[in-house]
């Protein structure tokens, strides 16, 4: 049973409030076009929030954490035990991403949907338990239909808890030591292509690694490939607890207005999922940078995205998005706060 | 006479506190190399202010106008006039690098070199009054070697008191209608390259304008071409008081020891005067973003800089570097307040 909630249209973008904002910034004293990409971000941030001046004051991030069985095929360069000490240094303060969170002034909250050492009672953590990891998709189907449903489902309750606190932007992270080679092998199936183009160093496998690792997921494409004519199942069969979870949230923030900053390569692939699962939802995404993890530039494309920064970060935990949060702020601050012509008696173009 | 202080050797890095900072780099939470360049910001900033824990909290930035005799030419999209309107929008808070300065915490001065309508008396704006703009470099030199020692010094006396408040990086902005042609001008002196590659369309010139202007910077490079040799006479004959300002300021920060974030093409053009004066000085650069004038890269070539950010920005005054500033403040504070393995009992890389 396909959870019917994800098929509901997302929100239309508000055009109109987008055609007065670029009114607003044709007026601002500069050059027309000439705080380039800034000018793009408040007035998609218009239109999304309905108000021509927008604002990111309030941004939510939420971290999903969980272990992957693929990790058993030797593709990654740390061990499986640092998904669950990860979820404890988030929980902490001591990871890149609570930094971040700290530094911008955002609501951090951590969901760890289930690891194999079975974590529970870290303070400030949510639990789900929806298993010790996934399946290892090279021989069985990654989620059960109930596990993908409840992943699916705490993204959007993520998303329900951001909205009613008065969020602003939606950002979305992970960690799952593994997750690049899920994410990868999902990127294929959605996308037709290769192992060997989508596959990558991840964490820091050398390149005879990342052949294994191509050659792990063209075996898992072989088992399943008769299903990815529907973008739910290979997300079902390949992804992982942390990136359909994402896949959830990204959908509902579509569907209920909410701006998403997408972060890296595992994000991307959750959001190119939603995309599919859901034609529409992508209007609400912005992309926070370009990963150095050499298969993102490909979802990138499919996806149409230009993002903000490209400053070869290879993370994770959604802080490549986290470090592009500043540039929204600046484009809105420049946005609202900039005198007209008019207003400073500026004169304009010859 | 040469001021004889532009020659001062630029202060050394602190090696060895860069060296520390790398390697605490290398123990916090995430694979080495993960955060991208932010680690690099991090560690040459460390080095740079001689402290393993760097900080930008003081950012400190000065805007230089002036007014320039080769827009008698035709090679401006705006009015002679917008150098003053603009420099009156900066000190009332409408401007972009207002709006920026402002949200950033920044302190923001405003130094009024000389103007054609001969600006006296505008609130919280400094008015040097070097003249009525240059001349046109076309016909003499731009300025005369007493305005050119003047217009450096200036930007020296800015870096001294930003440094005397306590400012942890220096931001140069500029303003001044036609000051694209004579950064074109001054860049193709420096790099031997023809205007045809170099000038662009500044604040929105059409392509028959932007062939006028490659066309009146030829002239000017061969009435003035025998002098060359020396960047300082080539800075003089070209350039124009906002952008010697600059060349003033960024040699002042090499020698005292403050970090500066280079903007976009003209304040590029003076970076690389500054390094051709004096080699070394740009050893203490960050360079802020990759502007849309299209002969920008060429300039960040040769001092052979990878920019933070690339929006699209072509606006000047400093913008594209204040846009930057969280980017280093982010840098810091993962630097400073990430969890090393040990702090974190996070398990190390296989």
């Amino acid at each position: 049973m396909k959870p019917e909630w994800l098929y509901t249209p997302p929100k239309p973008l508000d055009e109109k409030t987008a055609a007065a904002a670029r009114e607003r910034q044709a007026q601002l004293t500069k050059p027309p076009g000439a705080l380039g990409e800034l000018e793009n971000v408040a007035v998609t941030l218009a239109a999304a929030q309905g108000r021509e001046r927008p604002r990111v004051d309030s941004v939510w991030i939420s971290i999903f954490a969980g272990d992957h069985g693929v990790v058993e095929e030797g593709i990654s360069a740390f061990p499986q035990a640092v998904t669950a000490e990860m979820v404890k240094n988030f929980a902490r303060g001591g990871a890149a991403i609570s930094v971040l969170a700290r530094t911008l002034g955002a609501h951090l909250e951590v969901i760890d949907l289930g690891t194999v050492v079975g974590l529970s009672g870290v303070p400030g953590v949510v639990h789900l338990n929806l298993g010790p990891g996934t399946a290892n998709f090279t021989r069985a189907d990654a989620m059960s239909t109930d596990q993908c449903a409840l992943a699916l489902e705490a993204g959007r309750g993520c998303v329900a808890k951001a909205r009613a606190e008065g969020a602003e932007l939606f950002v979305g992270g992970e960690m799952g030591i593994g997750n690049t080679t899920a994410a990868a092998a999902l990127a294929c199936a959605l996308l037709g292509e290769s192992p060997e183009r989508l596959a990558g160093p991840g964490t820091g496998i050398d390149k005879a690694g990342v052949a294994r690792k191509a050659e792990v997921i063209a075996r898992a494409l072989s088992l399943h490939g008769a299903h990815f004519g529907d973008p739910l199942e290979a997300l079902r069969r390949l992804g992982g607890f942390e990136i359909a979870a994402l896949t959830g949230a990204y959908l509902a923030c579509a569907q209920s207005g909410l701006p998403a900053l997408v972060d890296g390569f595992i994000t991307t692939a959750a959001a190119l999922a939603a995309e599919r699962i859901n034609p529409g939802t992508a209007n609400w995404f912005f992309y926070g940078h370009g990963s150095a993890e050499p298969g993102h530039v490909r979802l990138l494309d499919a996806l149409k995205a230009r993002p903000l920064l490209s400053l070869g970060m290879r993370l994770g935990e959604g802080s490549g998005a986290a470090t592009a949060v500043p540039l929204l702020r600046l484009a809105c601050a420049l946005h609202n706060g900039m005198a007209t012509f008019a207003e400073a008696a500026v004169s304009e173009k010859l």
